[in-house]
């Protein structure tokens, strides 16, 4: 392997680079599995106890929307299939009204694809499990970065339970430690490092749809489901074991007047009527006001790396808000992303990085602000006729052209589609329809002024 | 003064609520000033020693433009005559073309108003000086804040020379402690706590003209002297001591490709011809690589408090680039509008924390959008003919409506126009514009129709 790894990558010459991975969850596990297949020495240190001897970490979404780009991911590792297999496909969205109609919006009339409902914690214990059959990869939990040097790639961790202080030297190292990422709090003291923050007015709190009495999903399984009211709205994704997660986002000005369980109670009777009874009213109250709602925020910044010493990945990168479903599988595409360049031949680790830095926070920007947009879309927009209308207009397009006219959902979650490109795709097809308009509106007034004249004459 | 602060400010019921102002520099000692007027107790926490007994810091730009917002604040404290009585007046740009030729862009041809070219140590001098004769007012020099706890107002400082540690509890913490603010730092980490730094590629390097032989100003003094070059550009402001701080503002990848004194005498000799004799071309080749080129940032953030415990002011709560030359002026008219808010009748200072904290951000976001727009004027535009027509069109129209028809500069620097509203107006008279070019469009073409069917007849 030696000759793989020369003297660009400057922190270790003649021999194996060994990488240190900050963060085990998702996209850290996911990437250790990807860099350990090609061979390198890999170090994963994580805060938490390890996930697969543990509860359930509280805070965080207990279920994800796993689409194409995941699963791409995925597949590379050999792990698609395994995590298909508890997966619960989701065909569209099923919208429900205030009198507790629904209705269903599927997401891709033509090719039927669907995105998949996946537990958390399962899927990152069939990450970290298999990781933990290569022996060039190292799982350490209760690893806590507390500090790091750039120059030369060393950190120290303190163990949170024996207060133990472990220094580490490495040659490289990826931040993939989440939205509040210790590694890149090292970065943004840089001169040149750009970065953002920014938090929606909403908040999110989640509750739970248990199974009926007779052990069955208590609402269509195989749907998205969202209670779209304008200004807020509440989701529930299927889950494994039949139940249903569920959750509120409103803004925090609205939580707060929702002070006691009359409060709630009428509030959810307005609203959401039919959930009431799903999820059970006892136990709605019980889980309403059990955690204060937590806040959401999106997080830009760039560039992923300094030099070939430190790398972001996933949310340390790139956190967006959740509705566009693609938080995941953007972190997960990063991972593809960057062993796809490492494949290539005669390809050096850090030309890779600096490579993979210098395109991909484009791409990042553009879901962020998908994302975002898609916040307004998903609790208000799609309440409005001319939503409907347009979605219509799309959906026969496609069918009419399904490689030429693929609608902006689509493109994101059941393409690989750079999301730069997708938005710009969507623009192509704005302009497209506003020229048509023009062109039929031309044609309309011409027809009526004919009309007009052929009525006058006769 | 008991009355004056009651239940509402947290931390000190039933005695007077201390202040502690981290930051020495211009923003953090003028309020300390309109504080100490007013009879709080104030702390002064300064990281570096006392300006006054030192040199001057290096890596900060040594002269600083004083126009109406700073005037205002200055005044509010009774310093405006005295600062400026050392200030040298700019009435207009005079820019360099690449012959070195020179051309007058007057500031404002109505009122005569002008910008004052100040020296930041000077400036800083008087408000420490002006500062220490109030007994409430503390100055505590080489105090670096290395701790800070919102909850209970305590903070931690250390003399960087001796090392010894100080605690301090307080009442109320702002922070006036620049771009890098160290009290930012502990907001950063809080929910809804929106933040971004955006760097611009371009740096910048200070130079300088020195006085002629016989002891005079080298170049017109009156004006701001710019050498605008499209992708980077030059600037010149005067000194008192009759010399000039020369800045280049340049890509950074055009700075590396200067590496020696032959690349940087033929560079020089190419754009800025008229200058390597006023520099001295020993002296180009001595200061121009002695320090490397400085990087450039906008940070906008908010809210600026975290209850009644903490608030931002001036750089620590929008540090923008430098081109509009309002940095200075902005972090001043913070202490102004905070100072008038606290001013009103039985306003309680935890009121008027919430008040300022929840209106000034948008004018500072107005503020470091017009800086970076100002960054392509200067260096550009300035050049353009389209440019030129306009802002003659624009002198015209405000020499017709002095009050009604303002150009954005002037709003900008000669009045205490909110900035936002500064951009509002712009986008005014640019609607007003654009209708009367329509206008004068269809009349030039019914015109035109008209001539062509008398020539045809005729």
């Amino acid at each position: 392997m030696q000759e793989k790894y020369p003297e660009t990558f400057t922190n270790c010459v003649g021999r194996k680079p060994e990488i240190s991975i900050v963060g085990g969850g998702l996209v850290g596990s996911l990437l250790a599995l990807h860099l350990g297949q090609k061979g390198y020495q890999v170090n994963l240190y994580e805060y938490r106890d390890d996930i697969r001897t543990t509860e359930l970490i509280g805070g965080r979404s207990i279920n994800l929307a796993l689409s194409a780009r995941g699963r791409k991911a995925l597949a590379k590792v050999g792990l698609e299939e395994a995590i298909l297999e508890h997966g619960i496909p989701m065909r569209g969205r099923m919208l429900h009204d205030l009198n507790g109609r629904r209705r269903i919006v599927p997401y891709d009339k033509n090719n039927q694809q669907c995105i998949f409902s996946v537990g958390r914690k399962h899927l990152n214990e069939i990450l970290l499990n298999a990781s933990e059959r290569y022996p060039n990869i190292h799982l350490n939990f209760n690893h806590k970065l507390i500090d790091m040097h750039v120059e030369d790639t060393q950190m120290t961790f303190k163990n949170p339970k024996t207060k133990e202080v472990i220094d580490v030297s490495t040659d490289l190292i990826i931040g993939c430690d989440g939205a509040f990422s210790a590694v890149r709090r090292h970065m943004i003291t840089r001169p040149g490092f750009d970065f953002s923050q920014t938090y929606i007015e909403h908040g999110y709190l989640e509750l739970c749809i248990p199974p009926t009495a007779s052990g069955d999903f208590a609402m269509p399984h195989n749907y998205l489901h969202i209670w779209p009211r304008g200004k807020f709205m509440m989701i529930a994704l299927p889950n494994q074991d039949r139940s249903w997660t569920v959750t509120l986002f409103m803004p925090f000005a609205n939580f707060e007047m929702l002070k006691t369980s009359t409060d709630l109670l009428e509030f959810f009777t307005k609203y959401f009527p039919d959930s009431i009874e799903l999820i059970g009213e006892e136990k709605l109250m019980k889980d309403f006001f059990r955690i204060k709602p937590q806040s959401l925020v999106m997080i830009k910044c760039r560039p992923y790396n300094i030099s070939d010493k430190v790398l972001l990945m996933g949310d340390a990168a790139h956190a967006m808000v959740p509705f566009y479903g693609q938080g995941m599988n953007a972190g997960f595409e990063d991972c593809s992303i960057f062993s796809e360049i490492l494949d290539r031949p005669s390809m050096e680790i850090a030309d890779a990085i600096t490579e993979f830095s210098a395109k991909r926070w484009e791409d990042a920007f553009a879901i962020c602000d998908l994302a975002m947009y898609n916040y307004i879309e998903m609790r208000d927009l799609v309440n409005r006729s001319s939503f409907l209308w347009r979605k219509r207009l799309d959906d026969f397009l496609f069918w009419l052209m399904p490689n030429t006219w693929v609608p902006l959902y689509n493109t994101v979650s059941f393409s690989h589609m750079p999301y730069r490109k997708c938005i710009e795709n969507r623009e192509w097809q704005n302009r497209i329809l506003s020229r048509i308009l023009v062109i039929l509106g031309t044609f309309g007034l011409g027809g009526l002024v004919a009309g007009i004249g052929i009525v006058l004459r006769s």
